[in-house]
């Protein structure tokens, strides 16, 4: 069976999620598609607005045949991180094409910009390196360090998010593994970054955006797929709210300020004394927003701040997380949910695997999965105590079934 | 100027306190009362039903004339390290009695208990030791201790938690400082386990029953002073609740379970595999009533779980408790509040100190006021964003004045 695979947040599912899929699997002349989607914290270091099994269950009733789980420790990272973790778990699933949403829409000038690279390695090494110890976060100094080696005129443009992102996975894919093809679909409509709704397709950004300000209101309901309305009105009505990192302030001021500066040290991503900072300013914060505004600089972007409070939440220590992030292949790869094509794919592609296949986290023991349950149990900190322990119940059980 | 101390939670003051208050200065003829009281988080392992700042002031009001703070470390913890932190801190401050209220009432039977201790000591720790391997709590190992060295039939019964309260005072009195007087005051009326209310003196224990139950009923009323009564009503407006262990229950949920078995372990009271009993159990419990009833085992007793849940919140160290607790001397007295009488006391007394005496935690750098920072972090962390950050800043201010 041929599989193309699709590296998904689905924050919430929307049409232009529908459209790609739809799109990419006819591209890859696929029969089964795959999704690697994070679990409950999100590459922009926030957490889902709604769990990992509501987003596999809205997945699997609009077309794709089976969801993976991208493992926290890459999800929550910056684009090389994050795409080795996806694209090595694809390609131990034996995927053939890899199709990924971009604002340039042609493959070619991902494969040449990748060339072009190769040729000037060093010199674009050195000018990362350069222009992170002039102080630049970096996303800006590698932007920069990509202009002093003059891509190419006609080659992607690097200051546009998917074209990052989409470039850093075509760079895992072709010197990962020769075997999977490359593929992207133009995205249409909104930007990334945009904030306002304009139609049929907007970005999961400027819905999420709506939703905060005004619930499911008539642009954000334009924008998705009936099922994903229906429900995250229900997940709203069961939980009292979407998630949201206002609702985790309280929990963070008590982290941050029952931590020693050496335990906060040792945390993923807390360097250079930002300790010191963190501690400072969160005993004045009065929420969220307001501390992240009092914290954030030049060189801490707002994105690498809330991934370092996410691992700051849930406890990831900078000594695990780099032995994790280190090893060559991701441990084991994790089903989330199924449909009928998805469990036959999986019966066939089982014993070709290098690394377990399971459903249930308790199949394996394997310190990845502990961090797994730690963001679970984060995660679901906030619901009241029934629920909370029905939310936890539900990650050591089998997968979706659709 | 001669000064009485008394050693205190005041969780809520009530007519007992101020009955034993009058009688003790009286007792001990004293000009100046001085009471060392718990902070945040109380002997039996639980938060104070209103903050520390709201107790010295009903303290002042009703004729205590210096508050001083029963550090953190001492303040939760058994019979003997809380009376070795109160004492040797009266001591300091140049006390000439010390009176405690107990079950029996008359001093000499203390003191004949503590010598014919002395004079069976090896006896004592061997039974103590045979009886904890045997699987019984401390309080239980201990008292079976004292009926095999044949306590004399006119002496204190040691079954009485006042009475035990006492002897540890007493003790510590008796070895540390021969210039100090022990003093008792008999208990009127309820004793201290006693949960109805039967008139104008009832047990604190049995006033938190009904506010919790009832809230501010008539029978709580009539144990209590009028300005007591005033103050929790204010509070409670305040703050929305009085605080209680359930309200913290959601934060030791995500505590427990985001932590790892090792670092479990590194908490001072989780021993003997409780780490894992701890994990276990919360993850099935919906209310802190129900994870107690579902912890407790004959090794471990209510107060002694309560402790170390106390310590898992405050993420109290096992080799910084043991540190501290091993200390000769308390490494400093820090005032909560002070009538005119207790400033000119503290005027005498200061010079002859042989501690730091401090008024805000921030002009003494020791692990143990950070202690006390994280305690008043932890015990705000249930309020709202603003009164957090309020009452939070409150802990670096000057003291109560009366």
């Amino acid at each position: 069976m041929r599989a193309c695979g699709v590296i998904v947040e689905y924050n919430p599912f929307h049409n232009g999620h529908l459209y790609h899929l739809e799109q990419s699997k006819q591209e890859a002349d696929a029969e089964c598609m795959i999704a690697i989607m994070s679990g409950q914290f999100l590459q922009r270091g926030e957490p889902a607005i709604i769990d990992k099994w509501h987003r596999t269950e809205a997945a699997l009733k609009k077309g794709v045949d089976l969801v993976l789980e991208l493992p926290y420790i890459y999800a929550v990272e910056h684009s090389d991180h994050f795409s080795k973790g996806a694209v090595r778990t694809l390609s131990e699933m034996g995927v053939k094409s890899l199709c990924f949403g971009s604002e340039h829409g042609e493959i070619h000038a991902f494969e040449k910009a990748y060339c072009h690279l190769k040729q000037h390695q060093a010199t674009y090494d050195l000018a990362v390196r350069t222009h992170l110890n002039e102080g630049y976060a970096y996303p800006e100094a590698s932007r920069k360090a990509y202009e002093e080696i003059n891509l190419p005129s006609d080659s992607i443009d690097l200051t546009q998010p998917n074209n990052i992102l989409g470039y850093s996975y075509v760079k895992e894919v072709l010197t990962y593994d020769p075997n999977m093809t490359p593929l992207t679909i133009k995205r249409t409509a909104n930007n990334y970054h945009d904030e306002t709704i304009l139609g049929h397709i907007a970005s999961a950004t400027s819905i999420r955006k709506q939703m905060k300000q005004y619930g499911l209101s008539q642009p954000a309901r334009e924008a998705l797929p009936d099922s994903t309305v229906e429900q995250l009105l229900s997940y709203q009505r069961k939980n009292d709210d979407w998630h949201d990192w206002e609702h985790y302030f309280h929990l963070l001021h008590y982290k941050i300020l029952t931590m020693s500066c050496d335990e906060l040290r040792s945390i993923h991503g807390v360097d250079e004394g930002l300790e010191h900072r963190l501690k400072r300013t969160i005993k004045q914060a009065t929420s969220f927003e307001s501390f992240m505004n009092a914290l954030k600089t030049k060189r801490y972007t707002w994105t690498r701040l809330q991934r370092t409070l996410v691992h700051i939440l849930i406890g990831t220590k900078k000594s695990l997380a780099q032995q994790l992030l280190h090893d060559e292949r991701p441990p084991y790869a994790r089903v989330l949910g199924m449909t009928d094509t998805g469990r036959q794919y999986l019966k066939e592609q089982k014993k070709k695997m290098n690394i377990p296949l399971i459903t249930q986290p308790q199949q394996l023991d394997h310190p990845m999965l502990e961090l797994e349950e730690r963001a679970s149990v984060s995660y679901y900190s906030i619901l009241k105590a029934e629920k909370r322990v029905a939310c936890l119940k539900r990650e050591y059980g089998a997968p979706v079934m659709h």
